[in-house]
């Protein structure tokens, strides 16, 4: 079955009021314990992307690591973890961004990459867009190029597509 | 190449005083982000196990979900996060464990798979083996089985392989 012809909003979890009041989140836990379904994600996430179009997977955790790890897989591609403030033991380059409340920050190594390589950024979901923005600033910053950026789930009128309008971006359920 | 060709251990980085001084830090991402070797590590994880041996692969975040997930993409399972407290936003089971100063907790979803299901067992490293025990308690209070417990990296010396000593334990790398 290719992801074309499935419903993945069916395996998608929505619990409202979770973490706070008015928020309606979207569970994908389903998804990912279904294996046909979870690979299908994975395969639909690679898109048109090869091992020729791009050198590495990159991903931001927690649950982007679950995607960006078989994706990369998947692509013959190496992984690059980038990471919350603190995690990574190496020399870092770090982007710090705006939160609903205070900010967050994610870190890269410095050695992750050579200049020039080309990157497919891969996340769960995008909301904002805030977090995504940072990642794609990281790896420019490095000298890398920003091949993709690939999302399951898009909350749509959030604004994170316009956020990341110089990139392209892809997602495979729009709420 | 297969795993069993590869020294591992030219592609992890050790960092000496990190997170604090004394501590000898094995930093996997020189081996993430080289595909030939990111994938023999992943193949080398699902060792003898089969998609008729497991129904489930199972892993803790953060570093734990980027080999689960491509490890039960390979072998044709779905997948069940487990994760640190206050992450999952459904009916969980938490488990407490001691760390060496001060607890932890993880917690898995209480709907993860059915009772009598074979789950694998994925980390990047052990040390004490306090949180895979703790996620062993997780699988089997929902009724699963832990088919096996494979690491990447094994820190000898403390005491984690005796901690978890009633289950079927493999690693790819020992310091």
């Amino acid at each position: 079955m290719s992801g074309k012809e499935i419903d993945f909003k069916r395996y998608i979890r929505n619990i409202p009021d979770w973490p706070k009041k008015g928020i309606m989140f979207r569970d994908i836990t389903p998804l990912l314990s279904d294996y046909s379904i979870f690979s299908a994600v994975v395969d639909s996430l690679c898109g048109d992307y090869s091992n020729d179009s791009i050198d590495y997977v990159a991903a931001v955790e927690a649950r982007g690591f679950i995607f960006g790890g078989a994706v990369a897989e998947r692509l013959g591609a190496g992984f690059i973890p980038i990471r919350k403030g603190g995690k990574l033991p190496w020399d870092i380059e770090a982007v710090t961004y705006s939160l609903e409340y205070g900010v967050d920050k994610l870190e890269i190594h410095k050695d992750a990459f050579a200049p020039g390589s080309k990157v497919l950024l891969i996340d769960d979901l995008i909301a904002t867009g805030g977090s995504m923005l940072a990642s794609c600033e990281l790896i420019e910053r490095l000298g890398g190029q920003v091949a993709g950026i690939a999302f399951l789930v898009e909350l749509t009128g959030l604004g994170g597509r316009e956020v990341l309008k110089n990139y392209s971006i892809s997602s495979l359920v729009k709420y």
